[in-house]
């Protein structure tokens, strides 16, 4: 973890990343020893270290996304020796963590006491399912594909019984290392358009597995398998088991993350 | 080709197909002794002869795509023995086809006299232009990635030049098989949205290489090299050399093919 704030001489940087979830170990670093996969932390502060005359670079996330699961708007923090200009901090990440399939879309200058993670106020994934009897032919490993169809609008109101301030028990994950299961949903809304059902959800921070096993219990719901209610019941029990098995990471994407103010409002190069 | 009717005993059916062009040699089959790369057409021939106990099966398409270049809804049709169902049409290609990233969407009789080819009132295409310095990691192949900021007004107004009936030598690949370069442009519409540029093209039919030979042009345009007028000295120029360079396939995809009647008009299994 960096210290609180960057050494003498040097900058903290706040960094806009996008990534390919495929093929990725997920955000953390492996172990060490283990190879292969790798994952998106080691490429870009592996990448960094080249910025640092090979000191080593320990980066802080807002989303510790999982394998498969992708970013568009992944934000993290990383310092590096004073003087570098943003966009050559941007350029210069990009041409080192070729030929990866993460790219750093902006670098800024972090304002003092800016924290990636601890700063963010709220958090926003969406959620992808093709809803159609072919397989995937263009998204493939961008989309969950469910063959039966579903019922978006039942789902919707079924979302609508998960919105606030709860004990989501029911939807962490075993390995979920948060002190506490209490989190608030400010948006978790369903709709379709084609083939394709879209979920986007928003709070300050999430359990463990929380969209994607919100995503499972929804789906029960599109099959007709729970009334929409239900997800009252599941919530209300405080029980993983109670709730719908875990969506793939496929149809995963963090889209963005909130900080108050905005680091790169209004900084485009 | 397959002769105007199909056989007694065979069924006609028109498809609607998905692939990702990445990795294919393109729509056309290769010349015999040419193994790899596939192409779309080896692929979906090869999985329907598992319908027809071996027999050899010709399709024929609506848009002949070339290598790299992507379909959303692309439509072929070929002869299968009769009785098979739609759906069963659809998923036995399916499951022969896996793993490889085609997809058909639908399968219905064909109409008699219908022609995938020459009963096409229209060709939809979209072209996408990732404009921002950083790669592309979620779309790469995908989209064409040009770093230096477009002008989409100016894209726009050029291509307005190019609607309507004209002689498209300038823009039509040496290779070109067409008898005459005469088409009638109905649309080319360029929008942007956050850093993506979108081009929707549709005509009749279009000549080899045209979609990506006008992008290739409008690029220019956007770049500020040409004004938005140069498109009509380009198209008077009736020489290839005066147009652009061809854009690169990645960012092209055919996005819909119309008929009418449509066969597949109210058909959603």
């Amino acid at each position: 973890m960096s210290p609180d704030a960057p050494a003498p001489g040097w900058v903290r940087w706040a960094l806009r990343l996008e990534y390919d979830g495929r093929g990725f170990a997920g955000w953390q670093r492996q172990a060490p020893g283990v190879e292969a996969p790798l994952s998106v932390q080691a490429v870009l502060e592996d990448a960094a270290a080249h910025l640092t005359a090979g000191a080593p670079v320990a980066s802080i996330v807002a989303g510790r996304t999982d394998a498969g699961v992708h970013a568009s708007a992944q934000v993290v923090q990383l310092d590096l020796p004073a003087p570098i200009a943003a966009r050559q901090v941007r350029d210069a990440l990009n041409f080192h963590m070729k030929p990866h399939a993460v790219a750093v879309l902006a670098a800024v200058q972090a304002p003092p006491g800016w924290n990636a993670r601890f700063s963010a106020t709220a958090r926003h994934y969406r959620y992808r399912i093709l809803n159609r009897r072919a397989r995937p032919a263009l998204d493939l490993g961008r989309v969950w594909h469910v063959p039966a169809p579903l019922d978006a609008a039942a789902m919707a109101a079924a979302a609508r019984h998960l919105l606030g301030r709860h004990d989501f028990t029911s939807f962490r994950a075993g390995a979920c290392q948060a002190k506490s299961p209490l989190r608030t949903l400010d948006r978790l809304d369903v709709t379709a358009a084609d083939d394709i059902l879209t979920i986007e959800a928003t709070a300050r921070s999430f359990l463990h597995h929380q969209v994607r096993n919100m995503v499972g219990s929804l789906k029960l719901v599109g099959e007709g398998r729970w009334p929409a209610s239900h997800l009252r019941a599941v919530l209300a029990a405080r029980d993983r088991a109670a709730a719908g098995p875990t969506a793939p990471p496929d149809g995963l994407c963090l889209t963005g993350v909130r900080y108050d103010p905005d680091p790169f409002a209004g900084r485009h190069d």
